[in-house]
């Protein structure tokens, strides 16, 4: 594993390996190209992080031929640095046709095309217009069985984020949260991301009383208040990697009758069985949609049913979201070495909410559960 | 003008209306259908900011139909509280095929359908699956149409971000750099960013010595040294609307002779010159590719016409870089409230470069140029 500035970085010569085997499993798909466009895939392939563009960047992988990323001519030296593994650089002028350019390195009569998930539509169109004669699918049926299970070294740079992350939290619980606002705890969540070695805050929900009702609620001009629960779901990246938690706080405001009511007890009693349960059931051979059915299962017999609104998790890496999902109906099984959440969730609509997330690694040996703060929900004075 | 927090912000009354107009303009140019995903078209129909993620939310305008937003159940207040504009809100759940959810809001029998942009190609392979008997085109045909042209209020954030920009470039210059790595100065830029009244910090391109010959070199662990110049492009949003401006320092460490040689000091004087000449020929009439044809003619000139190896310069406003675009073969034409960059750049490869970049609005009463800062070369001890 070799670290640098303290923290593990993906060696050079594993994205000679990533290039070689997303060729082959394109080629074992039946696909006669994969193109693939600026985000988390071309950064798991050639380590090159790019801002995505109008200007179009893209990497051409075609089973049996070398690597080739075609580039405006003003990114060739980005593209030089940035760029690991062996792979041909080709540059367009500013009036050449990005997209004959890149056909050009597509075999000629390809009929089947795979196009990474995150390339914006106006270069699909454009490329369906020059490659007409073949049919286009997602990469990520191809890129997404690389992707979903981890290096060593990817696992470590989760689970430096998860520990960030969580001190981030303990941090917001034991300061102040009674009379700020919800964005301005969030703007101190952002900060703290940040001081706590994340090279970027991505998110930071804050939702308190009856927003807490809210799972994507993200934070608004509302003042806390005593006697109400807050939600804290952040995340950020550390050398691209993502965390993300989530965490219930019961703020007090201090009172001795400013804690939580029976019902909310009894919620949260039932969603942390659930999320706990979910998570010992994550182990490699169990089809994902199981781990759902699982915390659902809970949170149904609890009488919270129809209030867990949403799937049980998902994948996560150079992505926030990605495959494989914890859902009902979800074809995936778990494999050792599969980073994803477990956040069930409990929303009474108007009233109040909770939600415990922490980011799992499938391992033979048992779930290896990144986030260590505790689960259990906070009751501070706030 | 509505003013919020000692800035203009968009009155609501004006959602309504720009839906009205996309509508119109989407049957005028024969779409059946306009498919809007999460990004700067959304925001500029609705209000509605949110991430772009998997899960699909998507706004649907049919000629003659009410707007109609499909969003995940779990974005549902959140798409309540930042939709503006009379708009039905329609949820899926996390089983549904949210494809199909689009497809019901459609016209039966719809045969050409625009997508945004920016929407994910995974989206939009999927809408082509659901929506087999439509052909699907870049929505921008029917969008950069209302975009291209600025409200008052939207030019005055834009003016506003130029002018925090504007601060930091002087607060940059004024400061020290030699002994600096451009990632050191890249960090300062962005917090000066913030500080100066932006939302978010989008990018800050610090490239010094050799690599201001780069034109997108971001910024690296390279020492500012004494007696080299110093590229600043930078940028960030305020109320969703971009800043971006480049100015070039010459960085003498306070030594007599430490200023720029006289082949950088000619370069950079007709540099300023295809700059000042591009702006002033940026009027209401006149066709885009004739302004950058005015900044290259000069180049020409000059000697220099291999070295300005991009366009001269790119529309911009919710989005940091949209129609109209400043370059050969475009065949847009310049109409009163446009907002675009004029740019242009020499670059001499492994030795320096220079580039100057101001945010300039058409007005028919000739160019309003947004950014203040002084376009001379900054001489600076650094």
């Amino acid at each position: 594993m070799t670290v640098v500035a303290g923290r593990p970085s993906i060696p050079p010569a594993r994205y000679a390996d990533r290039l070689r085997r997303a060729g082959e499993v394109a080629g074992e798909s039946g696909f006669d190209a994969l193109l693939v466009g600026v985000g988390p895939d071309l950064r798991y392939l050639t380590g090159y992080v790019a801002v995505p563009l109008e200007r179009l960047t893209m990497l051409v992988l075609a089973p049996g031929r070398r690597p080739a990323i075609v580039v405006p001519r003003l990114e060739r030296s980005a593209a030089e640095a940035g760029v690991r593994g062996d792979v041909d650089i080709d540059t367009w002028e500013e009036t050449d046709d990005p997209y004959a350019v890149v056909a050009r390195h597509v075999p000629p009569a390809a009929r089947r095309i795979a196009v990474s998930d995150r390339l914006w539509s106006s270069h699909l169109l454009r490329l369906q217009a020059t490659l007409s004669g073949a049919r286009f699918e997602p990469a990520s049926t191809v890129l997404s069985v690389l992707r979903m299970r981890k290096d060593p070294d990817e696992i470590e740079l989760l689970r430096i984020a998860a520990h960030a992350a969580d001190r981030v939290v303990g941090q917001i619980a034991a300061g102040r949260l009674v009379g700020r606002t919800e964005a301005e705890v969030a703007r101190e969540v952002r900060d703290r991301l940040i001081a706590e070695g994340h090279d970027e805050a991505t998110f930071a929900i804050v939702a308190s009383g009856p927003n807490s009702a809210s799972p994507h609620h993200e934070a608004s001009e509302r003042v806390i208040e005593a006697g109400e629960p807050v939600v804290l779901d952040i995340g950020g990246t550390v050398g691209g990697y993502s965390s993300d938690i989530t965490r219930t706080l019961w703020v007090t405001g201090g009172k001795p009758e400013g804690g939580p009511d029976a019902e909310f007890s009894r919620l949260y009693a039932v969603l942390h069985d659930a999320q706990s349960e979910a998570t010992a059931a994550a182990r490699p051979g169990v089809a994902t949609e199981r781990v759902d059915a699982v915390a659902r299962g809970i949170i149904d017999a609890g009488g919270f049913g129809p209030h867990f609104i949403h799937r049980t998790g998902h994948g996560i890496g150079l992505d926030g979201h990605e495959e494989p999902y914890l859902v009902a109906g979800s074809r995936e099984t778990l494999e050792a070495r599969m980073a994803f959440s477990i956040e069930p969730g409990i929303y009474l609509e108007g009233r109040y909410g909770a939600r415990i997330e922490d980011i799992v690694v499938a391992d033979e040996s048992g779930p290896d559960v990144l986030n260590q703060a505790s689960r259990d929900l906070l009751v501070v004075d706030g």
